[in-house]
């Protein structure tokens, strides 16, 4: 697979990404169209996705649960702004066990409804509230325009879902999510995410309020890499979900959910990559070492695999993910290229010169050519190369920061806009009109991504319109 | 929930069970008829389930992967065993994104046929063998007549596929997976199972050959807990999953498929419980021990609840899963007996002479009253509980060996076999006819379980025909 060149991101990002997903084999093609093959090295990253994100849900209190895939279809008529937004995209099961069913059934394109007609059954009184509960599942949306990981009819995700007694412990909890995924996509994912609030038009169907982190692409485009939901009473009053209060008041809940999903795989791709392929945060990466052996004599073969086996151990102790790569009949130069496609952080190239100097060299995969390599002594190679895969960690976080600032500009005007979102984000001030939106969007293809949290303050002239705006937001062509 | 009496085992298995599981939060039911919500307390234990499981899978080279929910309904028609087996329990997707689809999907009952399809593409040379995957999710049959955790229109699982260059490699899989099952059943659930192979009768749909795990449940009917398939060639052939040799022939592969799942929590419950509830094994249990704070005044309640939140994280740090009960409201006797119901195999009671004393009770959920209470210094108090979790489990596994060893009889005649079958496992000399299979079946209600894989050697006469018999086999009425 690495003997053809990719196409580089100038050339065709969007054909780049889809030969990289591919030819790396993170995902492919499923019968169905539309549905993703996740394969194992792209589920080994979104394990690992998983386990810094429900480590984090479980710190902040919430436990998992498992609900149904298949919902019946009124539910989903239920709430009013919810059936307007799905209804177009679901699966509908007709038929089970060689019959026709009485009621058609969805499969969940997200479970706010089922989840909600839970609650009312589970929540009595004040007592048995919070009720804060994740679920790892995947979800079915009918799309048209398909793409791995980021858009695709069946995709992997976490959805949370949350009941509270009062509007400001749910806002709260809104909150503190969006600022767990703004975490874990800065630290763990090295990914630089801008959280705020989005626009009446772009909110999710049935929330009062929808928060998400957005990111910068290789691109310049944008991409909502999670999103966290105030959901008022909406649902709380289509499912009745009720509870006594201290003082026997019977009131409805405030209710929250939150999901990021599989397209966050395809945030790490499009941030990290470059023209030779894949370049995984040491934090995420499947494997953060692949020892490549070189030898070319039985001899050589026999004392480099021993040193090769007795330094994986070494590293694997220290909690270090490493594979050594012992395919016969691939050249050190074909290894070389193919893990540096597959985005291993760090390449540890071991020949029988190394052997007899007790060193091996070290080469980083986010600095190409000989600027990337170190020789370092064998003795103590597990702290060498966890100090190192710190340091790359952080080189990559910074490299999409600058990027980011550099691709991000506050045009003086909407001239000058129309160029900022062909090739960034544009941040300029917005009165809140959704026409104005509406009319960006249709003359420039840029969306209102999100009213950063973090706000420059004063106030300004609309980028459109001309009128008072108190607020800037980003816009951008996204994914 | 805890103030209302169980139905005790003897009176109504079946009840006991069903209020149990509902009762204990494990399950409820969904709204569509079948289906199964598992509350966070269940899924906390199928997580702790699932993490035992997938190390062992991990540290015999499988990895994980995800495979799509939806197949194209002509792939089950691909291997005839298969059709002949899953298409009565199929659910049928017909319409997506509002409108009818040109084919028509199914929700996957199990993935041999698209994990095939996956396989033919993926799989060209030798060395891409052998290829060991697994993946956890959730299938559907639909099953007429359902019970929560034991059989549900969706339940939860891992299946595993791999594929082979030999059929030696791939039997050597599948009884490796039989093995490893084996292997978890015994030392983190403590359930004493019986491996074993099963009948032509009883075979998977497209298997060659069918292992599994059995189990005595405590009403002494017996519970498949897991298989594991030997598939052959034929999906290899259904799909063309081939592979060039290294003499550049091409060959046929050898797959297998082998799974475990939310069955397995219905085992535990039935293998443990009493009548006082639950009884979870230490390693699996979802809480290893709870703390219940005893006091009557504030100035108690203070000095209780520091030495019980210091106490508590004492036992964190060493990896102890604890519950601090601070309900308010809430009796000690009244959470004495909720935990109980609720399984929790140790308690610890902490009063204001106990803080005094600095030293508590400890209370075995296996052992009620005065016997399974001990008074234990605070000092070291780490040690003194994970010792008694280890005497838990092996008194757990230890009795619930007991029970079968002594509700297994080998029935000397075949009106003594049908006495046996009633309250337990019939160990007998069978024939390997399916004919006296379906007999035995059609006048007892009792199934062959499994030809254990320990045989006595030597040979008998069939207990149904009296024809020579060369092997012994479990029968026994069966969920």
């Amino acid at each position: 697979m690495a003997d053809q060149k990719l196409p580089t991101r100038a050339e065709d990002f969007s054909e780049w990404y889809n030969q990289l997903v591919t030819r790396a084999e993170l995902a492919d093609y499923a019968p169905v169209r539309g549905c993703m093959i996740v394969r194992p090295y792209g589920w080994a990253l979104w394990e690992n996705i998983t386990a810094q994100l429900d480590r984090r849900f479980k710190a902040t209190g919430h436990v998992n649960a498992a609900f149904p895939m298949l919902i019946p279809r009124s539910f989903i008529d239920k709430e009013k702004s919810h059936v307007a937004g799905f209804s177009p995209e679901l699966a509908v099961v007709t038929h089970g066990g060689g019959e026709e069913l009485e009621e058609p059934l969805v499969i969940r394109p997200t479970s706010e409804t089922i989840i909600g007609w839970a609650y009312s059954k589970w929540i009595q009184s004040y007592r048995d509230l919070p009720v804060l509960i994740n679920q790892w599942n995947s979800v079915v949306r009918w799309e048209l325009r398909t793409k791995l990981f980021l858009r695709t009819l069946e995709f992997f995700w976490q959805e949370g879902h949350t009941a509270h007694a009062t509007q400001e412990e749910a806002e709260a909890e809104t909150r503190q999510m969006l600022d767990t995924y703004t975490d874990f996509a800065m630290k763990e994912a090295a990914v630089p995410v801008i959280p705020g609030k989005k626009s009446d038009a772009e909110r999710f169907a049935g929330a009062d309020r929808t928060y998400s982190i957005e990111a910068m692409m290789g691109d310049g485009k944008a991409l909502q890499a999670g999103t966290s939901h105030n959901l008022g009473q909406n649902f709380a009053k289509a499912f009745e979900i009720k509870y006594l209060d201290k003082t026997g008041v019977q009131e409805f809940c405030w209710t929250t959910s939150w999901g990021l999903s599989t397209r966050f795989v395809g945030a790490i791709i499009m941030v990290h990559g470059d023209d030779q392929g894949l370049i995984f945060p040491p934090r995420l990466a499947p494997f953060q070492l692949v020892i490549v052996p070189i030898y070319k004599t039985d001899e050589e073969k026999a004392s480099v695999m021993e040193c090769a086996r007795r330094l994986r151990a070494e590293l694997v102790d220290a909690d270090i993910r490493v594979k050594l790569d012992e395919r016969e009949g691939s050249s050190p130069g074909f290894k070389f290229n193919d893990w540096e496609m597959r985005g291993v952080p760090l390449r540890m190239e071991l020949g029988p010169k190394d052997v007899a100097k007790n060193s091996v060299v070290l080469a980083r995969r986010d600095r190409p050519g000989k600027e990337g390599k170190t020789f370092v002594d064998q003795h103590g190679i597990a702290g060498a190369v966890s100090a190192l895969l710190v340091e790359i960690q952080q080189a990559l976080f910074d490299r999409a920061l600058a990027f980011r600032k550099a691709n991000t500009h506050e045009p003086a005007d909407y001239a000058e806009f129309k160029q900022a979102v062909e090739k960034g984000f544009a941040f300029s001030w917005w009165c809140g009109n959704a026409d104005c939106e509406a009319n960006i969007k249709e003359e420039t293809k840029a969306t209102m991504r999100c009213i950063p949290l973090e706000q420059p303050g004063g106030s300004g002239k609309c980028i459109h319109c001309g009128q008072p705006a108190t607020e800037k937001a980003i816009f951008a062509k996204a994914y």
